[in-house]
């Protein structure tokens, strides 16, 4: 039996705990916290940033997100594909709103003087989310520092050291 | 030659003009304000309500909605379809979600002290909305009282004083 | 194990009972009438209209319609969206074809001698419909007067008026 | 300009001419003839059929179809897909429904004692159809008789006879 | 709980028994024998093809397929829908590669003069197959032989020797 | 008028120049080199792997990938979105199937004596790709090592110094 409680969840307005090394916190609304999003194609979160904290460098599989500042100053940007791999960016001040392709390399930088809050939306019920820096650096098991020194042409001990902070 | 500014809408924070009979304004960012939207499958609205303003019962043709409370207090409801037409009701409070799913009758309404701001994002780019009393009593031109009246099951003369609103 | 009879439904020539306040009656072939439409996006009704009846105005929520006069004479017409509300309408005879777009408010209405007797195909195999009258003035629980009043820009006496057919 | 007219289609209930090796025929209402039905994802045909004819072994590569019977009585069936290749059929009267799952190989045959009519939607507005015979044996050029005798597994002057009548 | 097998088949190097009438062999890599294409819209097969051997003409009622050949010379063809029937063919060597558009009858034939091999992706992870021949004149159980004489237009003889070959 | 040349690719056999910092190339075969693709959601693409060359880490934000090895010995893998970043990974020999889904981070390593060879397609006519290294720290213009340095949490020399081999 469908209630409408199936289609309600409480307490976005939350800051969540933005005490971590790059200062930010998302809070999901998705179809794992609230059912009532099956088959619709649609999610939300909510992005809390301490000052001078980042959403760090990710990219969402299967959503595009459109975003809208509630609170402080957001420096926002997404990078092309290959083989242009242009940035775009843009300053946001409260109620400006951005939009980041589904599947492209995102960010967004806390450029104000205090917290800043950010909803946004995602072309998905279960969008996923992967924070390049953790997936590339600090996956389970690690991927080889032989690969990935190649990759990001450098030495092995520079890989090493990175993946050592994961 | 497509630029940032593409995927960039300023100003929804600004609460637009809710001196009218319902009192409640959206503000749209769909693919006709934001062309950065195009293909993707979403969009965004900024509804303002007045003390005691509500947004009247509207259907999306092409989306579903999920909503966010940013300020105030706010009735939401739905109806669903063919032959239950059962109504779900919750009342939210700032930080409160809910979702009203492709194509339903749906309102919300301020039951707060003040005015009361909402968030909304649409699973379409272009999602279309439909007042039902604006779209059944002031179509142009109008739906034939004859009509109305038998659907509605009143006189043909109280079909004329709702029509003469629109 | 799949068999024929899964994908066969009988009797779509026998009218309904159309004694009822709007003089109509609709035969649904979908999913849950005919299993072998599961997965296949399409549907089929059969409405008929006894004299001056009509199929009132209502929306599919999922599905654009497709419909053929069988018999008889009919008035049809769809209203479009905000914020224009144009109605569009014909009159069809025997052999005409009308396309009611997805989302929309639409309506048939007899306006022939006899019965009318229409055939019509949805792009869904479980289109859904939402009769406006049954769903804003008779949902299970009522929408509350004060919204509707305002909504429609009546006295709460019509509005309780016309909630009390339902 | 849009306009009512765009969404109409008049005639449908004209018998086209049967007079033709199958002894049927086929009135198609798809977006070529309907413009109103450009991204809607379903269109209609009209199929008439002379005494003994039949709607001759054929796909449908982007559309499910389902087709009600209108006047007379039809065999109708389907082939599924390797390696079963399982025939399913059923004999229809009058208002009898039946569905066609996409590209799979159907036909329908008149086996009452006049003519037969059959309205039929499908779920693409651009269904496109491949008559089995004429695609194989009629084709502009012909395909080798050299593939097709070791298709059929039959000398290649059967092929060459086949190929002869297209 | 998946796994990285979940998402590997081994072993589409090997050569299938071609030693059958129409000398070719296909292996099918789909949801069926790689659970982890689930959900994705995608497939594979390989394709060998002794010395004259063929894969008959056919359709794949739910995916297009772009085929690319690895070893052997392959004369590749389809034929386009009513009431064109056009046929296109191309030769291919190794390294070439075609498209054959959904549900269209398409056909390779190996015109090299030894073993041919094609790697082929399709757009389903379960797209289906449709040997023509096959489902029209061996069906189980088979189609009247009065349907196919009328359809092919030949006598009932033709058709009775055709499908006693399957 | 479409005719078959637009239907065929041809040389997908040759290597590209593997002389470069990663020591593979891969050959597209998407709606831009083949117009026949167009609007059928599948593509292909050849990659060639010099000795110890690898694919670098890289997503297609809008497709997923089924890859068969056709010479050497491939090292592949996969990692899952956030927060368990699993690394899934199989070594592959020739005629070995994998699958990369849709958005995930991936990348193939050549593990064997010789160059290497995969066939691969993608579940979009217009799949993208995206070499996280590159994206990452070779865009037009660069991301600030400000941001960089927090999201890897190494000091802003070391992004500097992996930015200038970009």
């Amino acid at each position: 039996m469908v209630k409408a409680e199936d289609f309600t969840f409480r307490g976005l307005n939350k800051m969540g705990d933005t005490n971590n090394p790059v200062g930010s916190n998302v809070t999901q609304v998705n179809v794992n916290q609230l059912p009532g999003l099956n088959t619709f194609g649609i999610s939300m979160v909510r992005i809390g940033y301490a000052p001078y904290g980042q959403n760090a460098p990710h990219t969402h599989p299967r959503a595009t997100e459109i975003l809208v500042v509630i609170e402080g100053s957001l420096l926002v940007g997404f990078v092309t594909s290959n083989t242009d791999n242009k940035l775009f960016t843009q300053r946001l001040e409260k109620g400006d709103v951005f939009v980041f392709p589904e599947g492209l390399i995102d960010f967004q930088q806390n450029v104000g003087h205090g917290n800043a809050v950010a909803i946004a939306a995602l072309s998905s019920q279960n969008p996923g989310a992967i924070t390049i820096a953790n997936a590339v650096f600090g996956s389970d098991p690690k991927i080889s520092d032989d690969i990935l020194a190649k990759a990001f042409q450098v030495d092995k001990e520079v890989i090493d050291k990175i993946q050592s902070n994961f």
